[in-house]
């Protein structure tokens, strides 16, 4: 939410040509990444016509290390037709830009920016249109060489519920508290190993999708993306896109999503038959990271840190309407 | 530094609508302004060719009393050629949306997009152009019929100086609450009142020039824009402009900002022998509010605040070397 470096015309110009984009026209910070940079550049293209990119600053050392994943990811995708941003090599062929900053232990990425804007209220249509995109990714990834375990995944909602600990969950909200010691042991011991796996977004919110009207323009922000369950990336979009401010389901929603998505990729039956469990798991998923969240944003932070009873709500749904998914 | 409130698409799009600017193509919220959030707007363009404008919408009441002296003076000085954004008048021709929101508290303006840069370290041929782009929105405004008085003239660095103390000065740096002891007094007593007087910019920092090269291709950011000695906004950005990271003085820097001043507005012999105190004063107001954000920022606060010291010696640099503007 925030751009921590100041770059100057002069040195966004030099990082700049090192891409074969033409020069700088305007650099403007955006409010987008957490514990990134980022700014939207205009340039005079490679062919004389304007061209606009995404620029990246990886701040933090811990994020280097998967960055080759992420980027490789969208250069896969993006050649197979999905709407992802293409990454820029530089000059040189490299997918990003290391060892950058004066203590050299920063890296930036040059993207490519895409049009479209992210709905607050998906529709039907738009949740149809969505749902094909992620089983066209999903497709697209499978010939995809890399390999990245999921960082959220089931240890990382025992690892995060122990750090919030039972005290920690029931000053947010006393219900927290109890929803996670009952339902995380059984989710943890129910979970699902033999459904198909894959390459998947993991965090394919509205906030991550940019859409002109019913149509996906863009699938954004893959810095969750690993190597998962498929189905369970299609239930992580279900708790994001189906349910409304005052988490009330929306069942047209819903129903488009799934058959959007079966539309291109359908489900297997013990897919179809793990999704109230995936569901549940992906709820308790963000409950988790939003409780953790909670309770370590400082009072006074520009970031109003999300609800985590939003998803924790959503977990009992999914627990008393299977049938959503039937 | 942030966007305060989030508009998703939906909203973003019925509140363009008001607007005859096409429909939404792409908003990306930016990472300026302190007290309102902004957001880079493209859309399909009246003419079916895209376009580009910067929303900003007005978080707290306290800023919209001027809001109409600051976008109607934005109208006046682009139609006389001045490189300054217009305000997009919406479809019933009012200059921004007001009692906006779900409390109708907040207000918005729509403003043209520029293309350009900021610079960070100046050279004497781009700070040559600032001073004649300067000097020329001086002469343009001359007939602006508003008028503002100057929220941060001397009363307000006297204020800012007690809410401090000498003790929280002196915490910030000893050498601070020395100077502000000796020299506000000397300069609140001495500030000249009969200099030529006009609308001025009163902010000019390389952050709030767009350049493309040597050439200025956007004057922004006119929130502190006011009424006051038209001599003291030279002073101003001679301050921002012409002393380096670590305060150096930049005498080529100088001579070219002021040589591109008087080549479209010559200085009179009065204001002339008054910009060292000028020169000393700008550097209080930078140096007052400065220390005050200092003594007021959180310690875990995102922004980091700016150190007063920066103007403080420039002051000392003023009063030791008169003969710089000689």
């Amino acid at each position: 939410m925030a751009v921590y470096t100041h770059l100057g015309a002069e040195e966004m110009s030099a990082l700049i040509a090192r891409f074969d984009v033409g020069t700088l026209v305007s650099a403007k910070g955006i409010a987008e990444g957490v514990s990134n940079s980022n700014w939207l550049l205009e340039t005079t293209g490679k062919d004389g016509a304007s061209a606009r990119f995404i620029l990246t600053m990886y701040e933090f050392r811990i994020e280097l290390e998967d960055l080759p994943y992420f980027l490789s990811l969208l250069d896969h995708l993006a050649a197979k037709g999905c709407p992802v941003p293409r990454t820029i090599h530089d000059r040189e062929g490299n997918l990003f830009v290391s060892e950058y900053g004066p203590n050299g232990d920063k890296a930036l990425a040059l993207i490519e920016y895409l049009p479209g804007v992210s709905v607050s209220t998906p529709t039907a249509g738009q949740a149809r249109a969505v749902g094909a995109e992620l089983a066209r990714l999903h497709l697209a990834a499978a010939d995809f060489p890399a390999s990245r375990a999921n960082g959220m995944g089931v240890a990382e909602w025992q690892r995060l519920a122990a750090a919030c600990g039972p005290e920690g969950l029931a000053r947010i909200n006393p219900e927290l508290a109890e929803i996670v010691a009952s339902e995380l042991p059984r989710l943890a011991a129910s979970w699902p190993a033999d459904l198909p796996a894959g390459v998947i977004h993991a965090d394919l919110f509205p906030d991550n999708v940019l859409m002109l009207g019913d149509k996906v323009t863009g699938l954004i922000d893959f810095y969750f993306a690993c190597n998962d369950l498929i189905a369970y990336d299609l239930a992580v979009t279900h708790v994001a896109w189906c349910f409304d401010k005052n988490d009330a389901f929306q069942p047209d929603v819903s129903q488009a999503l799934i058959e959007g998505y079966e539309s291109v990729r359908p489900l297997s039956a013990e897919e179809r038959a793990a999704l109230p469990l995936l569901g549940q798991g992906a709820a308790m998923r963000f409950a988790m990271s939003r409780a953790w969240d909670w309770l370590n944003t400082p009072a006074d932070a520009l970031v109003t840190p999300k609800d985590p009873m939003g998803p924790a709500r959503r977990l009992g749904f999914y627990k008393a309407n299977p049938q959503v998914f039937a």
